[in-house]
């Protein structure tokens, strides 16, 4: 039977590239309201397509979750997330072929959100349907919710978790995002931090003054600098007080899977050209740095002239976006109120802030035993142990409606057909081709070990 | 003669108006290259046509200086400085009409450049036309140069004039901008700040890097905002080592002369919208900050994600604009050289730094025969006492080459149709119609004067 679907899958190689670029070319942003409706209806096709009984999850102000359920022999159920929104592709001048058209080059496909994560819906679709073609049928059961607000920090999904809790009950969960390492290891994701995204707004004078005027006028980007750079040590620590109050120490457990984890330091030294990691870091220390602390990091900063050459003024406005990564137990509602807290102490009281994403870090214990039978499962069809990630270094804001109504344990795991390179969020988003067979071999094996031990 | 003159300018009051509309609809954005050319041979026509000789002055790299000489009764000579070229236009979604035709709403007229300084171009050609009208001839001889890269700073205005130093010569230069204020008080302008424009821009990584990175990347967005931090105080105090070094204390002079400035407090609050002025500041304290103190404005600031909502990003690149306006004796320079020496000192070695523009401070005294001279003029005219501004809040970075290769004294008269609310650089920039008229008058008289005295 195993040799009956190696050879399926070997004939139907061409099904999960298919599939993606169809998935590629219909544009998602939902940040930008562009494509999100015509893709969730697709995204229902290709579930009905494959067999899944489909069911849009609605609630306010939210483009619909899609929602499909496929019994399988076993009632052993497991919930799979993936999203169906992508990133804004901005900025356009970087890309060197069209966001919404797939594009090979040099052994890779481009386009964006093929990697994050397009790319892993194709490959579980594609093993899916391979196990439906070889097997009649599924070894078990499986339930998807492929929501369309992930890159916007999944707003409405504890509001579907809570309305829906019923239909997302499982055995366990399946996140998205782990993928095979370069050296075969299967990685596993336990946890991913919490955010909170807030933009800060200043306004100075109500009108763009001539900068001679700046001796006289109070200017807006001065203060946000200023405001900025109370925040934030030169070295990086957080001046907010109280910000590490309720950080959580690791575990032994945590600490001892950073060891397993896949050394990427050349790796990442090379995607963003850099001669060295903050503080000079490697090895052990670097990869606690990378899952244990908690950032404040700027990712948009804008005010005044910001075109070719010269323009005097003095900008009547000024604004940034900040992202706060967080890890257990900090929370995001409460960091808000210690950020307020602190810009009104030093004076800041104008400074306006608006939340755009607030969510808990969720992280599932290395002990729990949903982890222990997919890792064991991982490590035995690759025959290597599993780099094992404590804690994410990105966030996924649903988790927490997930954990908070449904209580399903989860974690990411291989199937994802990304790698280091892939420049997820980035220009020039890619996966290797060569990456798609294994992706969708490890779904189906996957799937088939669940099953023998259900 | 005079009773003759005034029926003459009522006779042609439309002369000024139809000038401008013409010097107006054509564009003339030498920072975007847009009309400069057409508008050089625009002027030059213009100037032949009221009966100068002319003659392009050109260096390498510029578009042409358009010069004319028109020998009058006394060899007596004046030099006018006025430029073609103008702002650009944006944001074009901000004007209520296209800049480039000028259009009348409730007695005023918009139009890109009007009042920075086509609306002067128009009210000197008026007036000069009306003499010779009346009078057959000029009372003085008259040299013009008309630069177009005013709005640019000026950066081959040194070459012109050390080239063309001969033709410039004069017994006094009258620059571009006063007018007469609202109570009938003719404003005298007596020097232009220098100006320092610089771009600092850092890389931090290669790429941009998705932001649950940003536990072990570098930060651009982080670096500049500390960057920035470090080169002024919270309240305004500029950190750079030896900045306010050469800073001059004002002459008694000056200081004496900040008392006849008219009062625009209310108004000023009122255009851009401000509860009150930095520090609180009003009156002779209010004035004197303006008009003796340098700054450090952030012009322009941009990184990272800068449109609507979120995107959780880690910027590749930080960049800021930064104008120093710079008093006497500060030399900008040696303030370059000071904020790289600062920047290394602080570590940011790292940091491009790009001058855009590069100009001294250039103040005629109070006590300058020239300016005594045209103030007693103007005070006759008007009846009223003159408003002297010993050191104004913008910058003319011609005045170094004028200063340095010509040597002629000079200082900003009314004769500019503009008033306090006109908004040079900014959208919607306009005249009051009621304004042409009497700036044309005193264009005229202040001719005859000067005429009557030589």
């Amino acid at each position: 039977m195993p040799g009956t679907l190696d050879a399926y899958l070997e004939e139907h190689a061409n099904v999960a590239r298919v599939l993606l670029e169809r998935l590629c070319r219909q544009p998602s942003v939902t940040a930008q309201n562009f494509g999100t409706a015509e893709m969730g209806t697709l995204m229902e096709e290709l579930l009905r397509e494959t067999g899944f009984s489909t069911q849009r999850l609605c609630v306010e102000g939210a483009p619909a979750a899609i929602y499909g359920e496929l019994r399988g022999r076993s009632p052993y159920t497991i919930l799979l997330y993936n999203h169906y929104d992508v990133q804004p592709a901005e900025p356009l001048d970087l890309w060197l072929s069209p966001p919404f058209e797939p594009t090979e080059r040099d052994g890779k496909l481009y386009a964006r959100g093929i990697s994050d994560n397009k790319g892993e819906i194709a490959t579980r679709l594609a093993a899916i349907r391979a196990l439906l073609a070889v097997e009649g049928e599924l070894p078990i059961t499986l339930r998807w919710v492929i929501e369309g607000e992930e890159e916007v920090g999944s707003p409405h999904f504890s509001a579907i978790a809570e309305k829906y809790s019923e239909l997302l009950r499982a055995d366990g969960c399946l996140w998205e995002g782990a993928h095979l390492e370069d050296d075969g290891r299967p990685a596993l994701g336990l946890g991913a931090k919490g955010i909170l995204y807030v933009q800060l707004d200043v306004q100075g004078t109500g009108v763009d003054a001539h900068s001679g005027n700046a001796t006289i006028l109070p200017s807006a980007a001065w203060r946000l600098v200023q405001a900025l750079a109370s925040l934030r040590s030169p070295e990086g620590h957080v001046l907010i007080p109280g910000f590490y109050e309720d950080v959580k120490a690791p575990t032994e457990a945590q600490l001892a899977a950073l060891a397993t984890q896949v050394d990427l330091e050349d790796k990442l030294k090379q995607t963003f050209q850099i001669e060295q990691f903050v503080d000079g870091l490697s090895g052990i220390a670097l990869r606690k740095r990378a899952a244990f602390t908690p950032t404040c990091n700027i990712a948009g900063l804008v005010s005044g002239y910001t075109g070719e050459g010269s323009k005097t003024i003095l900008p009547a406005r000024a604004s940034a976006k900040i992202d706060f990564r967080l890890v257990p137990d900090q929370d995001p509602r409460d960091i808000l109120q210690k950020m307020r807290a602190h810009l009104d102490a030093h004076g800041y009281t104008d400074i306006h802030l608006t939340t755009f994403v607030s969510a808990e870090p969720v992280v599932t214990a290395v002990e729990e035993p949903f982890v222990k039978k997919i890792k064991d499962i991982a490590e035995a069809f690759t025959g290597k142990p599993a780099a094992v990630t404590p804690l994410g270094g990105g966030s996924l804001p649903l988790l927490e409606g997930l954990k908070k109504y449904v209580g399903v344990p989860g974690l990411s795991v291989p199937g994802n057909p990304t790698y280091w390179g892939s420049g997820a969020h980035s220009p020039n988003e890619h996966i290797r081709l060569s990456d798609l067979a294994p992706a969708v071999a490890y779904n189906c094996h996957m799937f088939q070990a669940l099953g023998k031990q259900a």
